[in-house]
């Protein structure tokens, strides 16, 4: 079982970028032609499963994975949940890949459950076992209990985790940048220090030198985001916050190290929605697969000096 | 659309107790012979659905209300999300109250589809309005934007949310002990002061003076938990950590109110597993229905006195 962060760093390294893309699908947005009956939830979650078919065909040739966020097919209960396994087995056809997007946090024993559901080949003989992730993000607020059944199967399957240390929302700061009062250390920081440390054990490491055990890390200043590196050797970093939300491939460039290795960088709504700009219109008319594609290749581009 | 403090005040008045009992089904513990075919996600889900309908039975003539957590469902992917909705209309048509227990966080515009897909009676002709359940329960560390559209949706459908302040499992100390380096206040009385202050406005709060934000709060010890109550005079506290996890009735009283209301008490393992209890079984033989039973009736009692 090769491991995780071996194969995030070979899959880029394959594409020459580092560029992920998020799927994030709100039905209001996807193309007229999809949404036309989607007025049951069984109905809301197929139109948009064959759309995000239509963006997986088109990224493919281009990015090394994708990142495939829960809430947004939750939103059609079973029927969504349904599509959400399958397309992650579809993504995986495609040679991409996936990360589930799913922020859980709760106690060891929910943990426990939780880590089943998302990061291990279940028992079941009607469960695609390429309907699992690569790996997941989550929340570890809720200390190393909450987090330690997703590494160990993350370890046993050659999969890995992406623990919330920087959020790319600004509101998130409220919480994130709150160090007692009179504190020096913030939250962020601490946080950040945990998930090196849990994911610090040697047989938790790949060959590359980073862990299974991963961040996300939003870019803010450029200092406390290389800051954040260097106190994190061993840990990856999946970056959110790039295109829609704001950030260039400057400001995502202290998340990476030196050689070029140790981040993956997403952008969702700029690639998935690029049929909305006017630019875009313009160029590939009402094709809304061909604006996809050429907005994924052009993500790929502007950050694939990231890695060199 | 009446206020979801006010109901469930009525409801824990109208049982004389404020007992919740949590359903945490996991499939090795349920009496063999239910789990005898479940080798298929379907056939899991169907046998977990099926307990949890004898559970919601048993415990319906005894407490107000029950937390179903969603973790126990998602391991059986479609098949288990399809049974956790169906258990939260069977409890309501029982006239229980239902928290889903979804601890979910994140930023803003994925918060939206979460509170979408779990707090929110969607427009999809093919799922049942009473699948929703009353309120659901949150993690609150990516700040307001995280929890807000939550909060919208509680107030709009008359339904409640509880953040994430103490919770139950000593391994969160790790991060909820954190005040910085030097710092005064940790983590945890900070979050219950952004609770207090994201609930308090005034159309968020019932007759009864709390609001429909509410908190997590495990006890601790006596003083910082009475501590917390002061501090969240409007919050409504759902206590976790009883029973199984260690907590006594005496141990939850911090977390009340002088006049008895303000807030509930979860107990999960210890209710649903009562069957695996020899003294229970020497009662009882194998009549695992009449030890859930009896286990809620027990725990009902123990906590009455708290709402006195």
């Amino acid at each position: 079982m090769e491991h995780f962060a071996d194969r995030l760093t070979a899959a880029v390294a394959a594409r020459a970028t580092p560029a992920i893309v998020g799927l994030d699908p709100v039905l209001e947005r996807l193309p007229a032609e999809l949404r036309r009956h989607a007025n049951t939830a069984s109905a809301a979650a197929e139109a948009t499963e064959e759309f995000c078919r239509v963006v997986l065909d088109a990224v493919a040739p281009v990015v090394p994975g994708v990142k495939i966020n829960s809430a947004f097919f939750e939103v059609f209960h079973q029927a969504g949940i349904a599509a959400y396994y399958r397309l992650i087995a579809y993504a995986h056809s495609l040679g991409l890949l996936v990360i589930g997007d799913i922020k859980r946090g709760d106690i060891g024993s929910t943990a426990r459950l939780y880590a089943a559901a998302h990061l291990v080949e279940p028992p079941f003989s009607d469960v695609d076992p390429a309907s699992i992730p690569d790996a997941v993000t989550l929340a570890g607020y809720l200390g190393e209990s909450a987090v330690r059944p997703f590494i160990e199967a993350a370890k046993a399957g050659g999969r890995g985790v992406f623990i919330l240390v920087r959020p790319s929302d600004p509101g998130a700061d409220e919480v994130h940048e709150f160090a007692g009062f009179g504190g020096s250390v913030r939250l962020y920081e601490m946080m950040g220090r945990l998930v090196e440390r849990w994911g610090r054990r040697s047989d938790l490491i790949g060959h590359c030198g980073l862990s299974c055990v991963g961040a996300v890390v939003a870019p803010k200043d450029l200092t406390s985001t290389a800051t954040l590196r260097v106190q994190l050797p061993r840990t990856p970093f999946l970056v959110p916050g790039y295109g829609a939300q704001g950030a260039s491939a400057a400001e995502c460039r202290p998340c990476f190290r030196r050689d070029g290795t140790g981040a993956v960088v997403n952008a969702s709504r700029s690639v998935i929605y690029a049929y909305e700009h006017p630019e875009m219109v313009q160029q590939y008319g009402a094709d809304w697969r061909a604006c996809i594609a050429a907005a994924a290749r052009a993500f790929a581009a502007d950050v694939a000096p990231l890695i060199q």
